[in-house]
């Protein structure tokens, strides 16, 4: 199911000038849960050491015994939740990652991706460096620590500028906790506070879980230092016009989360509503494909006055790996999470909203499981508009070919996929629903390169594709 | 949170004549999640040895791992989802039990509760019996173990001629699969058909996952013997006029099963539409309390034209226990779990649907973080009566004076909760929504006794409340 | 390796008036570690509750955390360690095994052998008993629980009088606890006193731990009734006489204890000093096959004038299950646990004692390891008579088809072992080393039956033996 | 009790050329044992990666499960046993470590102890080098690392010339397996063969428990290198007169292994001889403090005439953690390990042998066990000179001021004992024990500098006190 999607781009959490610095971390990874499952890690800081633990697994899992928070005290800590890419589940790829430095301790975690980390690495393996990972992340450290600079920030902001990509990130020293905006804005981050306690983190839903007021956006390349002094802004970065990824508001981020004043439910029951404009069709039912689909499936609704209906229901208890019994149980991936609600869908002409198409392969399973509950048509209609391009941004995204948006027409899709009619919004019509008058194709509101081919960032290792993919020998479990 | 809703009543699966019995169990009673997340087990019989893994926690962990299915093969299989009650979290409780009886292998689950079963219990153990367990499904076993009848079938016939309660059972021979509904009907149980192979199940959505189509509702005190010659149908039970619990409409049941003929998606529909009927209000969104407070929130939205929000987004993620920092979070329980849409509610009167109240202490929280949100107005809409009295058919229920409904009426508990509106749906709403015209007062159609106090089925225990509580003296971890 | 030798045969221990009961059962079972290694179980009451642990495993892994000790609270408690017999390695089979009687709590642990149990289980089972393991500890507990006797006293004598066999058993009610030897004293069991605390323990080794003084050997067939009074002691038998286990002696327990007056380390060198008179031969080295072979081959020494040597040092760190390579390396399972010193042997006259001969498989492996250090001739003397008949009254012993001696004679067997020369000593040469004059043929002071099949209890199910072997037809893993 | 001895150095095994290597290591790891119990890894090397698994705990436990050996494929390997140093039982200290250089994979283990460890990792960091362990292991891998030669083996030459202190390093690269002993050969290493497998290891044990045959010592100063076309031998270091730790002698080896031609069991016992010789006493009995003063003990008793007898029983079971009761038990710690044989004992004069003294301690506690065994006169021999000195070339060794031979005076130390005499054995003695004809003053055959304070290589990090002891700021757990 989840290779059918875009991935999470990981979610990252800072707090300075607590005293339970890092149960807050917990409650905000928790929140940021959806951004990665694969591992989370905190480190806290309390005036000597730097306390860590990271783990395989969810947040409510790793960090809900008290014993492991008591084991992280400090007034500071930063949190991170890893999406792992293809063969990063190893332990030692958990972050933050820690170093101790010439200047004292320093611990970084950061989502997104780098796109000339490979070049970078060969660099520095070069001269000496050792990596314990191969995280992007530890080209970043070791820029750092290698950096002819005098002060840590010096230090940073010198490895910053030799960096491309897209990346939130938030590090901490001995003497504060700094976060940091990739130039263009790609990836989201916010600041908040919590009485006299200064807080960041990839999403506003997370402010909210622990009672802390939204602020306002770090701005694109904008770097905040938090500190006993409170909170400054450095520009480490020549200035550079804002490209936010689009595809947060379509299916990245929290529904109840707001970026750039924009509320995520909003834009997205917006976009239901564009594409009940742009490709109306006569129908019975309005159905989601839950959880994405539903507010975009509410707008679809809303504007076309066909009633919404809860057609599809998810199963959200955890159960992706059962066993396949011998004798096959035909599509068992998608009922494991997904059962049709056959009293709303027999007989019915059925408008099925889904957010994207990826791959198509559970798309091909959910209208064959709709199909089977007595659909008497199926009119697919998607919130994103075709994928047709990799994304170099983002984590472990499917290479070109595997998109079947890149190899299939519209028509072809709906073939291939079995439904009597399929639509996409409009880029344009995406970006109305984003509050603009449509794409400013000379500047770009946004990023969209996964449905323009327009990469704002240059693809350096992408380019330089002789380079060995593979960036450590160690194969080890744990 | 938990505390606050009645609980699921367990859940139970059987499967005859199928190679792969054991992960067609696994698979059925992961769609009954919902109705025991404590603890589950398998017993397989293959032929010569029951082979049985039983564990706490949630199908998805126990039984997801190719070894353990392994460990459990059989062409007949029965599985148990459990809820476990104050003090019964010891493994020794785990369902499906087993016993060595002189007829040879005996292995039963069941859900409900029975209503003497201490009284049997303490005549049992008078007798000699040794429990394992604190489950009343031991009790069973004993009667059966005891009984002085011949074959195994008469035994069992005459130790459920001596219980008194709510339930539904699955037990295995060394010959057949056996499942029997309590002669009021008032847990459900259905037949299904997968090819060659009949199956047994809570609810519907367990056929559904392993693909098998749906043969019909098991009638109330009807015993099924499944074996190699096909489904027989016995009555060991003198007839009685049917009760189903209708809570199983309003909460307990999953929205894509069917019950006696009726969609549970749409009974929840019907009731919002009911509500809408019998409590309209001035307003600007209707909002439902996720996730099953949505069916009703919709058809609400539908019978009044008021626009359907998802104000309340649900993180799905596993977060009950994180530590509270020593700086506590105000409602951090529901914040875990809930988060207000803030762009939804802001300045708007609001209809805040939920399944129904119970101690209330949810409900307080949710209306205060919806208060926090913004909203001009709210107006709270219960799709279910009062509920005033206690249900002694179910799981660990609250006692009679921990139910808000019992010590305060309508408007004390609007003002208790924080609404400007409280309404709740009417007894002969619910009927309606149910299809009836009314609930018939002579005969009533379900059983409703935690609204109306009108009790089937006799309460000996309770009645004989001067026994001992404990059950037993063991005091062990796993 | 652990094949090849009569298995330990459990180990009980019980404390009576202790605040630390728990703790110091722990140490007392540690301290028994030999009699079984396969799980441990404590059960302590605290006046109200009986509070249990019971795991796989050793004392050391299962006990030493201060959080299981702290859910064992009580002034009295019960313990037992486990020798698994194949097929008995579920936790339900952990002893002290619990029963929640009429009476009220019972708890019972017990080491040995019954030889009836099978006939008594099978008409209990008939009877309706519901039996939870398949130890004959639950026997017990059966015939106690449906006894129609008045007192719990009387009923476990009314119990005990029915069973057959060679054991020592600790109980426990919410009164006293009880411990009893079995009639013949085959087994041991022993009584200490610390300070004002009652202590009964299977050797005195675990006396000395907790720091306990030596009271007296338990009398066989005397039943001891430890409560806040005092010690009270019962005779539920009919006199007999006494035949305590001579093989405890030889091998089972540990050297520093206590049995009968008799220090199990002297008599163990003085079974080496009556091989030595018995058997000499002209050699450079006595070498004792570690550790058990020690105390004999240091006897053997002293009154031969032959130099004591360590000529095969045993590495004690756990390692009996390692991968095996596929390119095998021969003899590994000896190898693991054994290493020749070579320079001990090389070139020498080697005199090897070892305590028992069983199967025979190990002394092959460990003489050819000695032969391939250089050893010059290889004398080997073993500290026991031929075993050739079975014991019915132990844990696992091997089939008399499969004990080396009862198909070969001396020379056949020291052929098959590949020795130059091979000697056990005589059963009158194992008297005199237990201080006697020689066995009394009429009344031997010792049950001797592996050695001379002179079974002292009546083997019931061995002569029954047409009931099928199988006591559960439940198979699981926990 | 384990604070009392110095501690084991660290065990290394290395195999080139077997399609087994990881399963070999792994048994290899397990005769290794002794000299680490804390931790063991194992890294094998299949053509391509480089495999490991490292964890916390004994080899027995971490590699005897067939998946952990599946996971190591390779026909190369190199694997440790580690003695953890207070502060470094985190995961990331366990060896060997691995480092992706320019070069290519890379891995590392080694025993012993650097002495200028501190001074160049803190110049290493000083140039931007990231250390993942506190291990002087990785001072080595960055030193390799930021080295300007070209091939590998002259950067670990430069790395090499640089380090000071003892050690026996393995490594392995994608081309052959490297083993160094010290200039000064102060920790031991061996060469063994196996077919056509060349095998390092540091103590003959660990070939013999896998069939391979004895080679040689590496020498002093030796680097060999295993490859494809067999073992070549380097010399990186200036020629420099042979020290090996005498220690290893007397305590740190197994018994059985050989050392430079000297059988390990023989020279205990040599040394046990001497100190007969020296410090005769009349006395019944002679009784080792098992297991390491046996040899000692049996020399003794050979050379006096002295029955040698077990008046002290050793429980190998693992029982170092127990609760200690609220009501403390008199000398636990040494009663979880020790029991008197008081039948050996009472009313004797005992000759008391222990291989040596370090804090006192134990020797204070097992005196009085011996003495309330009813020893009538106690005389301790100890098979060392007294140790006056702290260890720097070993791990973890106690300062100076622990040392009860750096306070004391025999006489006061026998009377901190308790003992009615005590008697060391002379340095001389040692020495003749060792087939010298005495310590050669100007030329000192072994290190000794625990008893005489002649230490053979420089102590940079000790001269240079003033750096900052801790070498990281991280704390964690895992």
């Amino acid at each position: 199911m989840d290779d059918d999607k875009f991935h999470e781009e990981c979610g990252v959490f800072g707090i300075y000038g607590h005293p339970d610095a890092a149960a807050h971390t917990a409650l905000g990874l928790h929140a940021l849960q959806h951004r990665g499952q694969e591992a989370a890690g905190i480190v806290a800081f309390d005036g000597k050491h730097f306390n860590a633990h990271r783990d395989l697994g969810q947040v409510g899992d790793i960090f809900s015994s008290s014993a492991v928070i008591a084991r992280l005290p400090g007034h500071a800590a930063i949190g991170h939740n890893r999406y792992a890419t293809t063969g990063e589940t190893a332990l030692r790829n958990v972050q933050p990652l820690f170093a101790d430095l010439s200047n004292g301790g320093f611990t970084l975690a950061h989502n997104g991706n780098l796109t000339n980390a490979r070049a970078l690495r060969h660099g520095l393996v070069q001269k000496g460096a050792i990596f314990q990972s191969t995280t992007d992340t530890e080209v970043i450290i070791h820029l750092i620590a290698t950096s002819e600079a005098g002060s840590l920030i010096d230090r940073m902001t010198s490895a910053l500028r030799q960096i491309e990509g897209a990346y939130s990130l938030v590090a901490m020293t001995d003497s504060c906790l700094i976060a940091v905006r990739d130039p263009l804005g790609v990836r989201p981050l916010v600041l908040g506070r919590l009485g006299d306690t200064n807080v960041v983190a990839s999403e506003t839903c997370a402010l909210d879980i622990i009672g802390a007021e939204f602020v306002r956006d770090v701005e694109a390349g904008e770097m905040l230092v938090l500190d006993e002094s409170g909170v400054h802004s450095l520009r480490p970065f020549p200035p550079a016009p804002r490209r936010p990824c689009i595809f947060e508001y379509i299916y990245f981020a929290r529904p109840d989360s707001m970026m750039e004043g924009t509320s995520i439910y909003e834009a997205r029951k917006r976009i239901g509503m564009e594409l009940s404009d742009e490709s109306a069709v006569a129908a019975d039912v309005v159905i989601p494909v839950p959880d994405s689909g539903v507010p975009a499936a509410i707008g679809y609704s809303v504007r076309s006055g066909i009633p919404f209906e809860l057609g599809i229901i998810r199963n959200h208890y955890v159960g992706r790996t059962f066993i396949e019994p011998a004798q096959q149980i035909r599509n068992l991936g998608v009922r494991l999470k997904h059962n049709a609600n056959r009293n709303s869908i027999e007989g019915k002409r059925v408008i099925l909203v889904d957010d994207s198409i990826v791959r198509g392969t559970t798309s091909v399973k959910i209208v064959e499981m709709v199909r089977a509950a007595g659909a008497a048509e199926i009119h697919m209609r998607i919130a994103a508009p075709p994928t047709m391009h990799s994304c170099f941004y983002g984590i472990d995204t499917p290479q070109r070919e595997e998109l079947l948006a890149s190899s299939l027409d519209v028509a072809g899709m709906a073939k291939h996929i079995g439904v009597d009619s399929l639509a996409f919004v409009s880029l344009d019509g995406l970006y109305r629903a984003m509050g603009e008058t449509g794409r400013d194709a000379k500047a770009p509101q946004y990023c969209d390169a996964c449905f323009t081919g327009d990469y704002p960032i240059r693809l350096t290792d992408f380019e330089q594709s002789d380079r060995p993919a593979q960036l450590s020998l160690l194969a080890e479990r744990a």
